[in-house]
C-alpha cells in the first residue's frame, strides 16, 4: 500500500517536470552561452516543480536534486532527481531525453520514474512489480551470444583514454554494425523494452542511474558496475546494464580485456 | 505548378511508407539474423509501397531505391528513396530514424521529404521554398564563431582510422560539450530546425543524403563535401552540413587540420 502511494506520487512528480519541461524544448536560446540556456531554464524550472510537491507531501524525505543539491530529510528515505537526464539531445532537439526519479531506501532504489514528455512515454519499475511503459508490462529479450548482443552507448567522449579502451574491448565482442551512440537514459528504456542487449557507461552520478536500477531489473534485466558488483550510493560511475543477466560475466571479461 | 505536384506526390509516397513502417516498430525478430530482421520487412515494405506508387503515376521516372536498386525511367527526373535511414537506431527502438523522399533533376536534388512516421513530424524541402515541419517553415541558426557550434554525427563507428583523425579535428574546434552522437538523418532535420550547427558523415550514399540538400538548403543551411565542394551523383559519401553557411570555410579548415 506504501509503494503504491510512493508510486503514485512520482506520477504527480513526473507530471509536473513534464509541463515545466514542454515550453522550453526546441527553443531558441537568447543567450547560446552562460546560464540561460533553454536546457537550463527547463532543468531548473521541472526540479523546483518536483520539490513544491516533495516538500509539500513528504516533507521527512530527503531530496537529492541534480540541480539543486541535497536537502536533508528525516525518514531514510530519499528522492533522487535528475530533471532532464540527457541535456546535450535536449538541446539538440531529440525528444529521447528523459526525466528521472528514484526513491532510494536505505542505499536501496526501490522506485524509479523515467518519462519522456515529448513523446509521452513514461517507463516506471518498483520493487516486486513488472515494469510498466505507460502502464503496459515491458520486458528485455534473451542474448544467447555476446556477439549478437547490441551495445549502446551515449558517446565515447563521455570516456577517458583509460575507460574508453575498456569499452572498445566490449563493443568489439558484440555486434558492432548494430551498435547505437546517443541516447542517455532512453537507451536503458529501451533495454528495458527489448530493443537493446547492452548498456554501457562511465562518469555518471547517482541520479543519472538510480531511476535506472528498478526500471531494469523489474524487467528482467540487470544492472551493475564494470566489475560486476552491484551499483549502490558510492559506486564510482561506470554501470552497465544488460537485458539478459546470463551474459553479465561475459560483458565484465570483455571490459576487462580491453586496454 | 509542377513542382507543387511532385510535392503532392513526395507526400503520398511518405503516407505510404509511414503506413509500412509502424507496424514494425518495436516488434520482437522471430529470427535475430539473416534477412527478416523488422528493420528489413519495414525497409522492403515502405520501398516497395512508394516504388507501386512511382510506377502508376510517373512511370516515366527513374527510381533509385536502397532496398530495390535502380529502375531506369526516361524523363531525366529520379526519385532516390531510402525507406528507413537510421536501420540500427531502428532496431534499438529510438523513434528518430527516417524515411528520405528525393526527386533529382539532371543530378540535382530538387525536392527532398524526411518523415519520422512514429513522432508525425515530416520535413520538406523544394527548391526555391522554404523548408516545412508539418507545415510551417523552419530556420537554421547562425554560428558566429566555430568554437560555439554544437556538431553531431552518427557514431564514430562509420568512420575509417583516417576519417576518424580529420573528424576529431573538427570536433576538437567545436563545442565539445554539447556534440551529440546517433541520430542519422534525424541530425540534418535537427539542423535544419535550428537546434545544431554542424553536421559531419563519411561513407553516405546518394540515398542518404540528396533528399536532405534541399531541406537544409531551404532552411538557410548549406551542404557539401569535406572539401567544401558541392554534393553531386558522384561525390565520395564524405558530406558536411551547416546551419550558417558562414562557417564553411572554419570546418573545411578545421578537417583539413585532422589527422
Amino acid at each position: 500500500m506504501k509503494l503504491e502511494n510512493d508510486i503514485a506520487l512520482a506520477m504527480r512528480l513526473a507530471d509536473a517536470a513534464a509541463a515545466a519541461i514542454r515550453p522550453h524544448f526546441r527553443t531558441v536560446a537568447a543567450e547560446r552561452k552562460g546560464d540561460s540556456t533553454p536546457v537550463t531554464l527547463a532543468d531548473r524550472a521541472a526540479e523546483e516543480a518536483m520539490r513544491r510537491i516533495l516538500t509539500a507531501e513528504v516533507p521527512r524525505d530527503t531530496i537529492i536534486g541534480e540541480e539543486f543539491g541535497s536537502t536533508a530529510g528525516t525518514s531514510g528515505r530519499s528522492w533522487v532527481l535528475d530533471p532532464i537526464d540527457g541535456t546535450a539531445g535536449f538541446l539538440a532537439g531529440r525528444p529521447i531525453f528523459g526525466t528521472l526519479i528514484a526513491l532510494v531506501v536505505e542505499g536501496f532504489p526501490v522506485l524509479g520514474v523515467l518519462d519522456q514528455p515529448i513523446t509521452g512515454e513514461r517507463w516506471v519499475g518498483a520493487m516486486g512489480k513488472p515494469t510498466t511503459l505507460n502502464g503496459k508490462p515491458v520486458r528485455t529479450r534473451l542474448c544467447r551470444e555476446l556477439s549478437d548482443a547490441t551495445l549502446a552507448t551515449t558517446g565515447p567522449h563521455y570516456f577517458d583514454d583509460h575507460d574508453g579502451g575498456h569499452f572498445m574491448g566490449l563493443a568489439a565482442k558484440t555486434d558492432h554494425k548494430r551498435m547505437v551512440m546517443g541516447g542517455d537514459c532512453y537507451n536503458y528504456a529501451m533495454l528495458a523494452t527489448g530493443q537493446l542487449d547492452v548498456v554501457c557507461e562511465a562518469g555518471l552520478k547517482l541520479h543519472d542511474w538510480a531511476a535506472l536500477v528498478p526500471i531494469v531489473e523489474g524487467a528482467g534485466g540487470t544492472m551493475a558496475d564494470w566489475n560486476g558488483d552491484p551499483l549502490h550510493a558510492g559506486s564510482d560511475g561506470h554501470v552497465i546494464a544488460l537485458g539478459d543477466p546470463a551474459r553479465l560475466e561475459d560483458v565484465v571479461e570483455a571490459l576487462a580485456c580491453g586496454h
